[in-house]
């Protein structure tokens, strides 16, 4: 059916086979206009028609409505890290951060540089215990008055990702950094006041930064910024106030268009967590395993967990890479394996990987 | 030959076909890997090897030293008239700009943004004529110490170019946006402090962002900076802090593979010479059109010109794309013609519109 190894890395990742195929052919020739997409023109009739059905398909996937803006822009999360506290943290304000992460970590270090006297509050961590879990909504604390509460929706790193949003408190808006779960389930936008994510895990090629935002939010301008730090820059021009990204917005609206094909984020959804219990239920089951998540905070995109030994942890990385299983060594700072099953990983590379995890624990249990 | 049309586009424009080839091929699966190069991990093996090469190929193809940085960043020369200054322009201290162009305007009103008291220095301008041709080195002015001297060298919209670089007083170092010529012919890059491009118009696909550094100025702070903005940042990570646009960085390795494979700059610009010859001679030949930049100020990239009219210049595009040469509408901004010839832009599409030119003008002059 393939001649591809299962990919499971952690982003860049597998997309789906429809959609490079179709990328292939774009690359010579973006719908009989002769010229390809890398070739065309941000300006021209074709592009204009990419980046018109991307931003549609992206609307309507999620529901996301014309009071919200939907942005392609470029540096990835971590220059969103900076852009978020530059265009909305004044001087004088504070916004709470949850720490879950490395990711969340680094967000919250962006805002530092950009906060004043009152700094930036953490409202919750799980740092203490390695972030091993998500914390709960009632061990954490809200500032005064924060302008924004942000999070992590999904850590890569540990393989934990949050059930719900965290609650928000009155003065605030919620902003998320979704790099590596939106649009793998269904999501109410209008919960949020900026939604980003990098595309290189759910939605396309290392590259393009996907952020969808409230229009309101654009009339805040607490500090003089250099014309690409704004959002409102990137918003009054369609994401062509510069030459945009042509590629990853193309690519990301084919990807737009298979999960409309697989019946939409409700059927992502159904799909990841069954990809994913198959994984845990397996590793739960066999008793040679150890999942380093905890439970309830386990996250559907990245499944973390350890033999008994760094010693058997290298050779299950080496034999399952040999199997045709690529990609599942934990991150650098953590160790252990890391399987990362995001939307286009197909169920069948799960069932590969259960296979193989009942197959090396009996030889090695 | 080839089912694809004459692309005249100024950026994203065309690439060399050898160079789509591969990469199609490399979307499925580069290198027999079993992984395409959109989803390879940007920390594993075969893209270790991917950056490795193309950054060890710039070097090679332009000579340049191991005391120079070559970062693949992200967001355009757009992000970089903002993070040259924001890395090196003190606010003590001030800077000297040639305005030839939209382009430098626009990265002059960056610098303004961090220029402080002193503010920044025009030395030299051809505004008041509608940048139609690059100011002599006589009438340039420069000021008392300026950190750096800045140039934009080649000039897309109007169709101008440096023929040599600016001189530049002892105090300071040589900064070029030379996003539309660079590598279009030899240079000497340690003439140069710094050197950016915008890889769509000769290096490759729009989204990724060459920059070529003295390593010496990374010791520069001049003030506290958002990580994303600090060119220290990219080069200590090997431009891997974070993801970065590793399709782009595949493609621009593939092109600088290309360009050796044709003779190196030197053959590059022996041929953008030749091609760009051609069609100024046309229209000199056929007194009908008119050639917009200055004799001494040419271009080799962006052939611009008009007809007696702009009714006709508006029927030349229509019929010109009707007979597959497309992109030959002018920039917004000024209107004619423009035809940009850079080095993936075959001479045998220079010959059809030197042909189109003359066959134009006998039924309408």
């Amino acid at each position: 059916m393939t001649d591809r190894t299962f990919n499971f890395s952690a982003g860049p990742a597998v997309l789906p086979e429809e959609v490079l195929r179709e990328a292939q052919e774009a690359l010579w020739d973006l719908e009989g206009s002769g010229i390809g997409i890398l070739e065309h023109s941000h300006r021209g009739g074709p592009f204009d028609r990419v980046i018109a059905e991307a931003e549609a398909d992206c609307r309507s996937l999620a529901g996301i409505p014309e009071d919200y803006a939907v942005l392609f822009l470029q540096g990835g999360a971590s220059t969103q890290f900076a852009m978020l506290p530059a265009n909305f943290l004044p001087d004088s304000g504070t916004a709470d951060y949850w720490l879950t992460g490395s990711w969340s970590k680094k967000a919250l270090k962006e805002a530092q540089h950009y906060a004043g006297r009152a700094g930036v509050h953490v409202a919750a961590s799980s740092e203490a215990t390695g972030f091993d879990r998500i914390p709960r909504q009632d061990e954490a604390q809200a500032s005064e008055a924060p302008v924004y509460v942000h999070f992590t929706s999904n850590n890569t790193i540990v393989g934990t990702q949050f059930q719900s949003e965290p609650e928000v408190p009155a003065s605030a808006w919620l902003a998320c950094d979704a790099s590596s779960d939106l649009f793998s389930r269904p999501i109410d936008p209008t919960r949020y006041g900026l939604l980003y994510a990098g595309a290189q895990k759910n939605l396309g090629p290392a590259g393009v930064t996907l952020v969808i935002l409230r229009r309101e939010l654009l009339e805040c301008q607490v500090r003089a910024l250099p014309t690409m730090l704004r959002y409102a820059t990137h918003a009054e021009k369609g994401s062509r106030f510069n030459t945009p990204p042509t590629f990853g917005i193309y690519v990301m609206g084919r990807v737009f268009k298979w999960i409309q094909a697989q019946g939409g984020l409700a059927a992502m959804a159904r799909r990841n967590q069954e990809k994913a219990e198959l994984l845990y239920q397996c590793l739960e089951d066999l008793d040679f395993y150890h999942c380093t998540a905890g439970e309830g905070s386990r996250s559907l995109m990245n499944v973390t967990f350890r033999t008994p030994s760094p010693e058997l942890d290298e050779r299950f990385v080496a034999e399952a890479s040999q199997q045709g299983l690529a990609g599942l060594k934990g991150h650098r700072s953590v160790g252990g394996m890391r399987a990362s099953i995001y939307n286009a990983f197909p169920r069948a590379g799960c069932e590969a990987l259960a296979a193989f995890l009942r197959d090396f624990a009996s030889h090695n249990g």
